[in-house]
């Protein structure tokens, strides 16, 4: 599964990265009940968060889909690293909390950013999600989106 | 139990809508591991968001105890499509985020009218449930208030 | 597990308190397929907000910490009153949201006050969770800090 899931991020020209590290008292990813929580992801690279700011201000759509797929990258990561692909039976519900100005409302094509990268990558069956999206005030580093990730493990 | 659901509506002059359409590429309802993750649901009647703005600005506190039970409702219609009322232990814990205006502080009025109707229509034990409730700057459609919930299924 | 709780509790000048009671039509603590839900905790002390208004502008990053730690504070009071500290298998994750002031990004500080709580009071392997933190325009009762808590229980 973890070859696939390379692959598939291959041919799509991404890899999958070394998962951000925890910035304070917490674990990335809390396995528990047969599910793994994992600790809200941010868009990340090599430890910089590279799509700052609000969406419809200084960042487009575009940037806030990019920003979504490397959000949903970093979930990928954490879950390599700390549980296993083939460990997954499927992801639960995604949440998004953007930083959005007025009279922006492109929220559910960024969000598909995140939402294809997981389809595509794990398949449809393990991929597929439920999901919601928020704008608010301010996020941590002023990222432009913070995502949260859950899911279920095999039994 | 679904003939049930839909006499508790009627007593209250409601009726089960069709659910709305995801807007993007995820699930309306996701089933994975026992439990029913549904997406996000807004004050939709007919495909349109009917409650928009900011309670204490545009909208007062009945205005958006009318828009959660809304909520409540899309949320049940979408239940009653993809998984089925028969099949829910319990509903978990909703959270909602609301559209909101300096000074306004009527939160929890607003959200009963989510619980209220969960509770009427699903039973006490059923219905019941823990809930979170934030005040936030935008949300997509500019709706008043976002519902997301969260149920057990039988096992 | 009770009189370890309360030990380690006043080893750091902290009693349990008496659970906030529920300011609507919900639960404060859903028990349902093996997992507990915990409806959002303030920092309430003997029914009163104590910590109110923004980091970074009426509130610092020190008193956010303490705001924080009360709010899991009574997240554990919740526990005990409804649940038992002896059915906890596991801590999930933890959602902040935060009232804070332009240009204050002191986001995981604050939240390691409710992070630390709960791993030196429930120790290491109950109280290790991920989390996800947001800054929000309003929060019920001008609270500057708002926790969501999910707990696994022993099968």
């Amino acid at each position: 599964m973890t070859d696939t899931v390379a692959a598939r991020l291959a041919a799509r020209g991404l890899t999958l990265p070394d998962p951000p590290k925890p910035g304070g008292m917490y674990d990335s990813v809390r396995v528990v009940g047969g599910v793994a929580y994992v600790s809200v992801q941010f868009p990340f690279v090599d430890g910089e968060v590279v799509f700052r700011g609000r969406l419809g201000h200084e960042l487009t759509t575009e940037d806030g889909y990019r920003a979504a797929e490397l959000c949903a990258l970093n979930v990928l990561a954490q879950i390599n690293h700390y549980v296993g692909f083939e460990r997954i039976l499927g992801l639960n519900r995604i949440e998004a909390h953007m930083l959005t100005a007025d009279g922006w409302d492109d929220f559910p094509k960024v969000l598909d950013g995140a939402s294809r990268l997981f389809i595509d990558v794990l398949g449809d069956e393990v991929g597929r999600h439920a999901r919601a999206l928020f704008g608010v005030e301010r996020l941590p580093l002023d990222a432009t989106i913070a995502l949260t990730a859950t899911l279920t493990l095999r039994p």
